[in-house]
């Protein structure tokens, strides 16, 4: 089965991010607006008791992420993906390297580069002209998170939350 | 904001009960196929801490829930909706109840009918054609639910997941 590990920002910012991707993004109803701390892996039902254990200690010695968003923009020309991006801090980027440890060891397929997608799959001219009207946005957010989710898929490509992480449990 | 609470059954009834949601149900990108244990109720983010806290409270005291699925049924003529009926139990029944008392305490629109939603919104016709073929089917399915997930609505409509609560932790 495929697993991936994803936080959700607040109601009000997926409210925004979704009047984008309603228009822009592909998996528009596969998965509500988020960032992903670790893309699509394989597990067995039988390595999750182990995997979801270690995502509880994780958890517990993570604080609470502060997440910033001061721009839109792209990954292209690698590909037409536009997203919000998340400032980097030094607790996303430890977060992202505890998750890629121990039972969850994997070489991430690129560098981590924390972000929210509003648009994937546009044509070069598409990408463009929505990056090009995006990036004229004041775009000013910042919030603090305080869960993220291990999520499955389905066959029809949707994402179904398995469980949630509270963060900080030992940090008080 | 709205809430909601729901048990998601496992990948595979999740799969089969999409195959027919993509064709018949106008939530079908709304939600995973789910079983609703509380329907839409509102709550202020100030209540949310007491209603995690007793959310978590109530799953430590409840055992793991046997679902088990015989046939598809409707709730025609009250409206049309198709769905796997779950058969009742005593352990659904007080997990339903503890969720409609304390900080959750409200009245149920409907007796607890525990269901899995396979269509809705269909004409007369349909509705009697749909559910003419899926009676012929075979269904016979079980499984048990260690979780259920408290989540939030968007102003689009879909659902995110906040929280999810490990059922029986109190019960070994």
């Amino acid at each position: 089965m495929n697993y991936g590990i994803a936080l959700f920002p607040s109601k009000k910012l997926q409210d925004l991010v979704n009047s984008y991707r309603k228009r822009y993004d592909t998996n528009y109803a596969l998965v509500p607006p988020h960032l992903t701390l670790k893309t699509a892996f394989e597990a067995t039902v039988e390595n999750l008791e182990q995997i979801t254990k270690e995502l509880r200690q994780i958890a517990d010695k993570s604080a609470p992420l502060t997440i910033s968003i001061k721009k839109v923009s792209s990954f292209s020309p690698v590909n037409n993906v536009i997203y919000l991006k998340v400032e980097p801090t030094e607790e996303l980027q430890e977060l992202h390297e505890k998750l890629h440890t121990g039972s969850l060891e994997s070489q991430p397929e690129y560098a981590f580069v924390p972000h929210i997608t509003i648009g994937q799959n546009l044509s070069d001219d598409e990408h463009s002209d929505v990056l090009g009207s995006l990036k004229m946005l004041e775009m000013k957010h910042e919030e603090v998170v305080d869960r993220f989710h291990l999520l499955y898929q389905l066959e029809n490509g949707s994402w179904t939350v398995y469980e949630t992480f509270l963060l900080g449990k030992d940090c008080n």
